[in-house]
């Protein structure tokens, strides 16, 4: 049993920082880099890929609706077409710079409100799937699971990779609740790190009404931009290695 | 002895749209896409992506300044190293979306106050070279002889294309008269096909004094975004057809 | 009886123009000022009010989403807290330009995917309502009659102004046909002409369906942004004039 | 005697921040508030706008480039015309948006690379003054003694506010010590609160070189975004309570 550990990093933009990304990148296994539509101007995607390639972190691009005021946060009308060529711009963009560091994107996972769209809009899912398909169809689609993009993608032969959120409250049908929703975040530690663990081992999480709610990741969600985000990716770090989790990609 | 005639390409954003694309298409050998920077958002890159591949006319990256406001016309202190990463960012976007309708990034031109910049500045050029190299050193940069970028390209292995401009006055020095000018840009079709042809066959043209100025162009650059543009470039392949050059994309 | 006549102006940026501007203020009575966040950068901005006061048009802040690359046409889910600022921003920017050359803002119209966002939802029409009450009491918005920024605007103290689109099909219920369903926008000059008559004189239009609809226009709006625009503009004025109806900004 | 500090704030954009703002509004008593061209989206300039109201800390607008990826650091060759749209643009909305909370800007103060160039440029200088005076004559600007910009608010009937920079190195000549350059920036609190004493008491400061340099500040600019900035400010307005000088807002 192996779990990968993916967050969002590189999520600055000109002088602007947002989290600690060195820090988040000694305990991650996967980068979710930002590329540039939602934040990440050339130089900070050009040096998170060199900080991830010298840590060997895997990365991914982080690919988002063109929203640099919103941080790519609020549902945007995007036709499926422009959408379709934002994401392949973005995706070939941020492989390119990866690989001139030694690197290269291998994988994709939607940012923001992009993923949450993605998750149940199967027009901005299909445009998503097939700009991944355009670039490259070896590149898997990280996602929760059951969501529309799952569909779009397996129509286009391109793999997903289920995630889950160990620091996010779960309604009973296994969808996230929506963070504006009292509690829908969970701060301490050492909760987050035991849900993490649980979602490893016993594949399960305890929904916000106290019922058992099956999960099947293959990687969990940390957030970095959040006060002790780093403190919080630790403890679910050391709590998945202390229950025997070996911490990995995934392939 | 063949020419290749270079145009800028899908330089319009969202809405707006300047000069006629597919009509210039028809025309020239080799297109300077826009990369986003300066022009040219995801979608219209695509489009024109795909309308160069229909037609067999070759896909150069115009890689900018980002300026959108100023459509990359104002000189700009652009740290080098940041200015590195924003070339080789729209480099690998605009190759991405070439490749995923089938065709490719066959060189880099830079654009508008970049281009004049590094004719003069040994560290943008280099920065610039830097970037092309970063991604593809197979990939030639086409600019005018004998500017600074040349140089920083050999550095760098890369191969450098010599173009002309049968639409600008020239000083005796062999550089652009500058665009404000008085006379600094022809307007009679006539007139620029026949400067065509000369720097074509004899390797020269007439600069603004009356001397003639030694040229080697492989490829003359038409402009798209004026009233006339496109006659003009029909008057200019008219021209060198008559003249018995071949048209020709270089190698 | 009055009738007004409003376009939308200034709807550049950069380099890039849209519409024959200085035609089009020939024909109308009040301009829609792009103010940036769509179209509109501030030389355009300064140029446009110094047009329409040469030609004694009245001008209008048109108030946008913060989206270039869409035009402002697609909808964002933007905090009400936030469009709001944004709002005001504009609605001030413009303003200040315009007295700078001795106009002023007269009244505010949202634009695109905005306009029709707050004739639906309530929190984004209360956020622009209150915009313009922060701003200027005395402004009127421009809208669609029974939207729900009519509401938002009376409990702010803002007067509203009804307009109709004499180039669009309407439904039985008084709404427009959305632009993209078949027959949504009535392209011929002498029907264009025709319905304007008939709204300003008989307070009706034909709905998609035949039947009679009744609408209370103070404005008729035309587009600026079609190919045909200007003619199409000119046929309402003339048609307009030729009823005997006075063409008019409002109060 | 008396002496204001000013320092930039509200230089943060959509979800990044930059400084401490709330601490420095508690120190300062006049506020430099970004405009959205380098930094400051609207509901960050509300927001800092309504916070500098609530603590009677005047409001000033700092206009800038537009270049949001370079925070407006980065000199441009903006035409001035444009330039001068850009300013009134920006002072327009930002002092909408003040008085929309019970303030007003009361002085314009040019950032980053367009202070430095406004200094030794006549002809952006001459915009930037143009601008003002479109806006409000009544508007001093505040900037260095001796700049270009001087000569340009006299022509145009504007007042000029000198300021002094207590944490910067002064060449012999009364200029800054380039950013770069070793020693250029003072970071001892101690020694910033004496030199700030120095040029409040003395009308003096020590330049690099040992000698003595003459400066009559009205104001002294303490900086906000750098590590420890908060402390700099509160070491400068202590010193100068201790020196007797008093803190107030120049009139």
């Amino acid at each position: 049993m192996a779990i990968d550990l993916n967050a969002d990093l590189g999520e600055g933009y000109g002088i602007w920082r947002l989290g600690d990304d060195e820090a988040l990148l000694d305990v991650v296994t996967s980068a979710n880099v930002a590329c540039g539509f939602h934040a990440g101007d050339p130089l900070t995607i050009r040096r998170t890929c060199e900080a991830a390639v010298a840590r060997g972190v895997r990365i991914g691009a982080q690919v988002s609706y063109r929203d640099l005021a919103g941080f790519g946060r609020r549902e945007m009308e995007v036709d499926p077409e422009e959408l379709r060529a934002e994401v392949l711009y973005q995706l070939a963009a941020v492989d390119g710079v990866a690989r001139a560091v030694g690197g290269r994107v291998s994988y994709v996972k939607p940012h923001g409100a992009l993923y949450n769209r993605v998750c149940r809009d199967p027009e901005q899912a299909e445009a998503v799937a097939a700009a991944v398909a355009d670039y490259d169809r070896s590149l898997p689609v990280l996602t929760l699971p059951g969501s529309a993009v799952h569909g779009a993608a397996a129509r286009h032969g391109l793999a997903t990779v289920a995630e889950a959120f160990a620091d996010r409250a779960y309604t009973p049908a296994g969808t996230l609740v929506p963070r504006r929703s009292p509690g829908a975040v969970i701060h301490d530690p050492d909760a987050v790190a035991a849900r993490a663990v649980r979602m490893a081992i016993a594949r399960t999480v305890v929904a916000a009404d106290g019922s058992e709610v099956s999960v099947e990741p293959r990687s969990i969600c940390v957030h970095g931009d959040t006060p002790g985000a780093v403190r919080l990716a630790r403890a679910v770090r050391d709590g998945l290695a202390r229950a025997g989790v070996a911490l990995e990609a995934f392939a």
